[in-house]
């Protein structure tokens, strides 16, 4: 009887609530059961008018000209080819991956496994030693680039190695990894030449940098786990490029000079193999030299042109090659203040600018066949969105592919004259749609229910505010809490980012907000979030004012997003908290001392809390080395500010968190002790710089906690 | 206007609550601002029946048989003395101690500094480099032993010195220092002989002890500071002995023989030079062996007896050799369920035990002259109290000399046959008389005011409850909430420590208990304390019924203690917290955990969570190793209980404490939140097993802050 009745209690409660999000749901299932549908794995197959798509078990492609759809196998087919290849089977279709027109590629086990499509059948099995790691593949012959421990290797189709390099046993070398910490849009180590003829890779000489000592504390007796962390205006790493001529086994180093305190950038192979390209960087960064260098004696040939910046020149993109014309490529650059195509050739001389505009180009898609069209995304029709265009190189006709609002992922089939439309906005949760590649759409592929039908989801609105100048337009997103409507004032918090990199507001599905700011909206919270000047999206001009001073023009538009929420009427204007992580939470903690009148409740996870104590690849940029910018390091040191806390502040940190590393957080908390100032700390043990996986839920748990019970 | 009233209400705000305790006075004024006025630096003078003590600026003497009372000089005399030997003047004469009948010892700057009384006048400057440490007075010959880093030096009173060792620069080896992490009573690493001919020393190797890795965070990039850790089970370090002839220069090494990791304990000389006594301990701890060495050479000569334990032996007090019959020692030992005397001669025979009965001899205070009777200070009135005694070596009558209940320090001059009885108690905050050792009372010296008087001090009472065996009896002291008469409920901390080696209620002023017990109590609290087996003061039977089982018993009185705060009508049964430090700690989560109905919230201070991260020396004597020990282990691992926790804790930890690591804390959260269990934490960054100084207000704020939002 009584066991009834709890049952019934609870079924009650339960169904009482199921319109809101718990916690777990709010941390996770945005990308879990509340994903909108999508047509799995969709890509194009390789010279074909085709694409192809999961279904359950199924590869199922569709002839975009003709519509005519098939199965090409299930799972089940592809299990059995394996095990007769005596392989273990794969869990899902989702991960293979088209490698030519006849091959696809899948993962069986520790295996890549090359599969012929008709009759379906293993072609190729590629077996790499447990701790192979950077595995990147020469299409040219099929060589496979990988990387034990910080030695380089190279596999070749019948499963023997090259070893490319044998100093990755000394202290502090690293070879063909990403180097300069993955900045400069460094992404890999390895750069295979366009026959794959040479590998050119990165070494790294990590040997002069101090060591920051994190710590395991799962091992009994804790165990030491140094990295190298080069803090701002130390003694750097010294990167080198070398190139492996696979036939010869012959390495030749380029012979980039001095200071060897500098950043290799964007390496790029001459299309005829006999010249590497180079974007050097000074280490203040205000210079770049694209230099080319002679493969076959590592010779400096000659600078094809320089680019320099008042504040910082960050090249991210290595040059693009045309086919027809290959003295001829396309360079991205940021120098008019916002970032565009020029199409130059290998004389250095720049034979005209592509794209002009107060907007930046973000991704280049790729050129038809006789390279007289580009395509590309870029922000043009808004920061906020990104949409598909395409530029006549010739008259410089920019065309716009895409139409409806929002955030745009478009599958190019260049060849063939098609895109598949892959977009979301914040009224669409997602949407794919098949057109030509002359604007013409063919047809609807799938438009995705509302996954919150039938939640009680808070209201967004995007909302433009203009900056403190007067001028520049600042994109912000409020989620209202449920019942805002119905009178009464409600609490603020303001989520936060700003710093470069990284664009919060987007026209996206849900506004770019994660579901947790919904959840809070749920429990009576107003969520406000605003992208500042300096953050991402909006070009170097947009960015680069916060340079030698992070933090000002950051708060100031924060601010900004304050005095916004204090025009409404529905919120309460002495119950405004700030939440953010990394750059986050160094505006968190700015913002909880700096208008400390206005904020009453600050959690900053990870956060930077003196810019000296950051790496020098990031910092320097943005500030300058303490030395050359002192004032600056002084004004933005929030430990010396510690006393001026006022609200009720909480730092969470992971403990062997190696990018914002936990000095941060501790020198912080010394000072607020020294001062006799509370404040609240936690940590997640064996974290790095975020919180990821399930343990993720504690966190966001724990936020919600904080601001439930002090704000 | 305005600001007139705002000056009148803080004025009234004052005056409202100047009868309570603020968190500072409440964390720190305890030993300061309230501390009861005494008699500074009272102490015999040797050699004669006068004793001095401090007053203002002037060294007081008086003839304890004529009561004459005399001026000895001024601080104004003596630093007019230094001064002109050219020595920094001292700030005080509390430092000032007696070294002779006509010498006393200062220390001025970094040197000590002999002065004669009369006429006053400087005898010997001794000057020491800036980092010696352990200095250790031969009088016999008026050397100093002494360290620098690791290794040892002997100062000559000429000011030149010896290097004894030097190997100290080798990793890992340590000379001349407190061994075996200071347990069984080791409190330095040099011995002189009686007349000074040899020193006996110490030398660890700890090179084949782990490292952990703490580390420094206030350097611009965290340094690693390593510290030999040995946990429970694993490799210890290495003890020797050796003896160094100051007149050859040559040291001789005890052979003291295998298994090397051992433990050499409570060194002693023979009056006549010629031995050497140690008191081996195995690493079980659960046999002692007290052997003689040979000086000459080293050898082992021979066993005088032994003491082994079915739980663990643990002598503390090296053989107290008597100077009419050299051939005769004391010897101090637990042996029979409480610490008692007894008399042995150097074949190792027992003379006689001197004392017996349930309750422990406490302090060896002397002999007389013709060695019949030995005074001491024992339990045998109350284990909360203590008194001064003689026992009679022929007759073992024993009688006691002190007559008020409470705690009495005597300072006792043996061979003038006086002594001043320094004691407090609950009732008596200081008092200060002078008796003869025949145990007549001469006259009251000081009797010091109340120094709370004025405030409004919570009534705190003595409680004796009875433990769930039945018959052992548990003290306890409730502090109980300003108006607990007028009705209500009000909630309760129980502050709790329950490891061996500490005794938290006795009967002293304020009941043993901290100011900040009362400042709770003035805040509404019920405050409650009681030690429960396995404290100190009642005996070896009563310590040791933990042995393998740490937090067993503990938590059974704890829970006879609750049951009593629940008989009361004031006590809010739904809001009991506990609190506790290190081995407190322990017990705070252990009640936490495993009577999670019962503690609401709790602050956990350097707890330790798993006992197979803590240290060999203490660890095994009362849980053996995880080896021999896995079930107790197993059981008393908190943090594979962790998902156990319903109510609010909060752990706290130092970041270099090197004694109870602050990897206990860190697994334990890391399980918390594995399991998705609410914890709280905080930091105190740089400060090792306590919080001390300053920062202890910002630390019990914290936990006050804990219990006021959460009780």
């Amino acid at each position: 009887m009584w066991v009834t009745a709890l049952l019934l209690l609870s079924f009650f409660a339960g169904a009482q609530n199921s319109t809101r999000f718990n916690i777990d749901d709010a941390t996770l299932a945005q990308w879990g059961k509340y994903r909108p549908v999508t047509l799995l794995a969709l890509q194009w197959r390789p010279s074909s008018e085709s694409y192809t798509y999961v279904s359950g078990d199924t590869l199922v492609q569709v002839n975009a000209k003709s519509g005519a759809k098939a199965t090409l196998f299930t799972l089940n087919d592809l299990n059995r080819v394996l095990s007769e290849a005596n392989l273990r089977p794969v869990r899902s279709l989702a991960y293979a991956s088209w490698r030519a027109n006849q091959q696809l590629s899948v993962t069986s086990g520790a295996k890549k496994v090359v599969v012929n499509v008709s009759p379906l059948s293993v072609e190729q099995v590629i077996s790499f030693t447990d701790d192979a790691a950077g595995v990147d593949y020469a299409p040219a012959n099929g060589l496979f680039a990988y990387t034990v421990s910080n030695n380089l290797y190279i596999q070749k189709q019948d499963n023997s190695s090259i070893q490319v390099t044998n100093d990755g046993a000394e202290a502090g070398i690293v070879n063909g990894q990403a180097v300069h910490r993955s900045e400069f849009g460094i992404r890999k180590g390895t750069f295979w030449s366009p026959k794959a003829t040479y590998l050119a890779f990165y070494r790294m000489d990590e040997s002069m940098v101090t060591n920051y000592p994190l710590v395991d504390v799962t091992t009994r007796i804790a165990t030491l786990q140094n990295t190298k962390y080069p803090m701002a205006g130390m003694t750097s790493h010294e990167v080198s490029v070398g190139v492996f001529n696979v036939a010869t086994g012959k390495t030749v180093y380029l012979k980039t000079g001095e200071p060897k305190e500098q950043y290799l950038t964007n390496i790029a192979w001459a299309p005829d193999e006999k010249s590497v390209y180079v974007a050097i960087v000074n280490r203040a960064q205000n210079h770049m030299w694209l230099n080319e260098y002679d493969v076959a004696t590592g010779q400096f040939v000659k600078t094809l042109f320089e680019e320099t910046s008042e504040s910082y020149v960050e090249p991210q993109d290595a040059m693009i090659f045309l086919s027809t014309r290959p003295n001829e490529f396309i360079w991205q650059s940021s120098r008019s203040g916002n970032k565009h195509f020029y199409l130059y050739n290998t004389d250095g001389k720049l034979v005209k600018q592509l794209t002009s505009g107060g907007w930046d180009v973000m991704q280049v898609i790729g050129m038809d066949a006789k390279e007289r069209t580009l395509y590309y995304t870029s922000t043009q029709e808004s920061p906020m969105q990104r949409h598909l265009y395409s530029v006549d190189l010739k008259s410089l006709k920019v065309t716009k592919l895409t139409a409806e609002h929002g955030t745009h992922n478009p599958l190019v089939n260049v060849e063939k004259g098609y895109f598949l439309d892959v977009f979301s906005s914040t009224d669409v949760p997602n949407c794919i749609d098949l057109y030509t590649l002359k604007g013409k759409r063919v047809k609807n592929l799938l438009v995705a229910e509302n996954p919150y039908a039938g939640m009680d989801m808070p209201e967004m609105e995007m909302v433009t505010l203009t900056a403190k100048d007067g001028e520049t337009p600042l994109y912000g997103r409020i989620i209202k809490p449920l019942g805002y409507k119905e009178g009464g004032k409600h609490p603020v918090i303001v989520y936060v980012y700003g710093g470069p990199h990284l664009q919060l507001v987007t026209d996206t599905w849900l506004g770019g907000a994660r579901l947790w700011e919904y959840y809070m909206a749920q429990k009576g919270y107003v969520m406000f979030t605003v992208d500042n000047r300096g953050s991402y999206g909006r070009g170097h001009k947009f960015e680069s004012v916060i340079h030698r001073q992070l933090g000002v023009k950051e708060m100031e538009d924060q601010l900004t997003g304050v005095d916004y929420l204090k025009s409404l009427p529905f919120v309460d204007q002495d119950r405004i908290g700030v939440h953010g992580w990394s750059f986050g939470g160094f505006m968190t903690t700015s913002l909880m001392l700096k208008a400390s009148d206005t904020f009453k409740v600050g959690v900053a996870g990870g956060p930077v809390m003196d810019w000296s104590l950051y790496e020098v690849m990031y910092g320097e940029r943005y500030m300058d080395t303490p030395q050359e910018n002192p004032e600056g390091y002084e004004e933005s040191n929030l430990v010396k500010k510690a006393s001026l806390l006022k609200g009720k502040l909480m730092l969470i940190h992971g403990d062997v968190d190696g990018t914002v590393v936990m000095q941060h957080s501790l020198q912080f908390i010394k000072e607020c002790v020294s001062n006799g100032v509370p404040v609240d700390f936690f940590i997640y043990p064996q974290h790095e710089h975020n919180v990821r996986g399930r343990d993720r839920v504690h966190l966001m748990q724990k936020v919600t906690d904080y601001f439930d019970s002090n704000l």
